[in-house]
């Protein structure tokens, strides 16, 4: 009993003390100007660094995005092979809707009148023949244009190849000239609204300064118009540091890329779209399959008597991408008490006590000799400067 | 040599030397119990706001989601210049495959039998004229609707306008109402499936515990169906604080947004997903440019005669944005030591100095004498009752 | 004045003091080599742990992405019902533009010649009739097929049905196996080129020592052609542990998740995308509503006397979903210091003074006893070796 009332009594002892790590104060005018020059760097670097340089004290949250495009413009095309066309944004814009990821055709080969039959293969080492024999009836090969017969035809005079089911006539694809040129002139709004969930924060990048008439007849350019959201494609390529025209004849998929990095702490006036423009595909030949950006697709008609035929394109263009990122941040206290207690205890301690007194202990110079010090010890807590130990 | 073993006499020494501050221990039981109270405080902050709320001890990944949409219903149109149609799935959703994005055209424009040819431009301010003068060959306006052909020609008995080569007739845009105003009973059904690739966690929003049956004639209301994924386009608006048949007639964008946020800690049935829903596009005619939601597509025929001509769609209608987010947490060793001890390093070394020595000191107030102290010096090291220094 | 001058003095005093606590130094071997052996493990976990396994001295940044797909291939369908038909990638890759979500094709149920009209709803519990009282004029069922004219009509010589106004004839959803099953040689080309904004690194999946030649004919294998980028359908379908036949009837959505995770502090070199496959819907029938994928869509044809017709498509088919995700970290300062300061005051204060010092005193047990030590008590501050308290 009066061993255990004896244990609670040195618990509560221990509970109720106060405890506090016992300080040597050395008044030396060179040592204390080197200890406080040395707090006076960590706190320069919290302050400076942590604070404001990484805004290591904020909380951060990603944006999530909303895309809305509408492309405008006009193109003739003159082709030889064809009748003068006009192409309006229904005819050029694939897939029609406007989204995130927009194309625009700006060349195209056009094999009009196909039907389900048969006819000879596009010549090439692996298709010509013949005879009958050199070629596999079901063969199917993956670069040719359909499922052989068996049969070996006549493609030409002078040439002979395998002959496949497929579409035909075949798609011929060799001239290649951007046949929708006139496509940089073309225009592209962008609406983007975005939210930052965690601060319940929205934006839409029509700025609130901007009004109407305004953007009735803006065009954007970094330098004259940054917040105009209506784009001439010319520019955007220009800026991607790309030639329209080069890229129009083999097409290319190119990034508009839109960073909504906030700093949510000040008023809200100061978060705004910063754009950029980047080419996203690799337009150099070699270590490259497939360069450019082009896809097939076909319009399907059915003739009086049933049959179904199907024009087939293959369009190129550039794809137009618009990549939305950005991380906003407001003051919160955890990556606050996190940053500058971790900056804090990491520097106080590592730095002061390695630099300054860990190198001189292990050449066994004393701080006593350097800096010819008179040490008092203070039995009282004394009081920690600034908030450093 | 023997000064060389001197000095690694000296290392070893400094090797295996125990070191620990000398500490105060001051038996007084109102500075003890502020002491306490302190660390009390410490102690209830990381617990409390560091580990139950901001749940810093976890680390986090973000979701990776996949969505699959279909819509359902019919819709009769009873147009006065058109027969009575009815509109199913496939002639509403574009593009019909149901991806994260699917639009449901809730009103349009339709002008059929359009040809390349020759005809006059619609009436305005800068396309009418009174002699070919007015008219420049070859210009293309972006607001207008095709390319001039130099030509002043008669829109009407009184109204004269240049002469455009473009798909003939023009589109004339002119009554707004939803004719597709039924749309408002189409449902929607949402699946989708998120991975957390980190902790290799699956989920699907369809949860374990829904069977097919109430799959089968569910629908998701807030209060009594959270968990069903079919959605009534009409209610999706509403809960976004629109009206269905306002937003019908010129078109917008709704984001279904479903936040996926997740404790990994607990057991995984606590993680399902939570639908919010917000109008994305702004609806106010200020500060504004094209509001509403409208695209333009064309439907492609072939005359006997080989002709091409098309319908031109102005499709009005909501874009149903899904937008999937979340971060899971899960508890691991690093940020739980980066956090506590960030924390307590942090609020030990400054609440405590600062605020109860710091600030008696520099008004030359003595602890001693505001507690009445007895000072014990303690020659042994001290335990540091629970873990504070 | 003097006694301002004093204060100010006092200041000064305080200002440029310098301060230590004072050490204890207890030379006893076996105190000592617990007491560094406690910090090896310290220093073990922060450089092995924290460090090498966490890289928590990284500053991270998510991955921004742009994806190209293509598909190629051709099959061959010789269903009882249709002519032999081949279907090329104009046909069967819904919607054409490869984007980072592709649908195959691999199943479908055709209903040609669809006319606006009316026609017997399918037979069900709730469409047959008896007379037309059974039917509600106007009333559209979502699962019907277009909306009741109030008629009850044959549907065969034995079955009465409601009548209803839609696109006649209705499709008929029975027959089920795969018809395009020689998808499974399709072969798909990703591009695929990512950005990590932060440290300004561009990447694309086609890797630089990969040349053009190589790319021609390579095809994706785990074991012999990581590093290729074209894939094979069924190859794509078995990595995920599924069987393709199976799959291509009822549909289904593959995720084919690019990881691009890297470590950008060594040669750049090292950062390469890392494949895997899951299916991502969920293919057991209970818990679940519209198993597998497919969506309806239809091609318009316009017949001579202007009457509209349509071809409905009910498509089966895979939807791969290219999901690119990834963090690269590099080395930052920031994180550093608050990794390592947090890291090590939590295990410097926690884990020695909480284990060694702390559960001794508790028990009453002194160290002096335990350790037959010998106290000195140190004057002058003495070497932290290494950093730690």
């Amino acid at each position: 009993m009066s061993k255990s009332a004896g244990f609670c009594q040195g618990c509560l002892h221990y509970v109720f003390d106060y405890e506090t790590p016992k300080t040597l104060v050395i008044p030396n005018i060179r040592l204390g100007f080197a200890f406080r020059f040395t707090q006076f760097l960590v706190v320069l670097y919290v302050v400076g660094y942590v604070c404001v340089v990484q805004k290591a004290y904020q909380v951060t949250d990603s944006v999530i995005s909303s895309v809305t495009t509408k492309v405008k413009g006009f193109a003739l095309t003159n082709a030889s092979d064809m009748d003068p066309r006009l192409w309006d944004v229904a005819d050029y814009v694939i897939p029609p809707q406007g989204d995130h990821s927009v194309f625009v055709m700006t060349n195209m080969v056009v094999t009009p009148e196909q039907t389900q039959s048969r006819c000879a293969e596009l010549p090439s080492p692996s298709t010509t023949c013949t005879d009958d024999c050199d070629c596999r009836e079901g063969y199917s090969d993956p670069r040719g244009s359909g499922i052989q017969t068996g049969l070996c035809v006549n493609y030409s005079l002078t040439v002979q190849t395998c002959e496949v089911l497929s579409w035909c006539p075949l798609e011929i694809d060799t001239e290649l000239r951007a046949q929708l040129a006139a496509a940089e002139n073309f225009t592209m709004l962008i609406k983007n609204s975005i939210t930052y969930p965690m601060f319940k924060f929205y934006r839409r990048n029509i700025l609130p300064h901007v009004n109407s008439s305004y953007l009735k007849r803006c065009k954007f350019s970094r330098a004259t118009d940054p917040d105009c959201p209506i784009f001439r494609l010319k520019d955007i390529v220009s800026e991607a540091g790309e030639d329209f025209q080069d890229m129009a004849v083999k097409g290319g998929v190119l990034g508009i890329i839109i960073d909504w990095s906030c700093d949510l702490d000040w008023w809200a006036g100061k978060c705004y779209p910063k754009y950029s423009f980047r080419r996203l595909d690799n337009k150099h030949p070699d270590n490259n399959v497939a360069p450019g950006y082009n896809f097939r697709f076909a319009k399907y008609y059915k003739a009086p008597d049933g049959e179904e035929t199907r024009t087939l394109i293959k369009a190129y263009g550039i794809r137009f991408d618009i990549i939305v990122f950005g991380t906003a941040g407001k003051f919160g206290i955890v990556p606050t008490i996190v940053n500058l207690g971790a900056a804090l205890s990491f520097l106080s301690l590592v730095m002061f006590w390695f630099y300054v007194s860990g190198w001189f202990k292990i050449y066994k110079i004393s701080l006593k000799n350097i800096f010819k010090i008179n040490i008092t010890s203070h039995p009282t807590p004394v009081v920690h400067f600034w908030f450093l130990v």
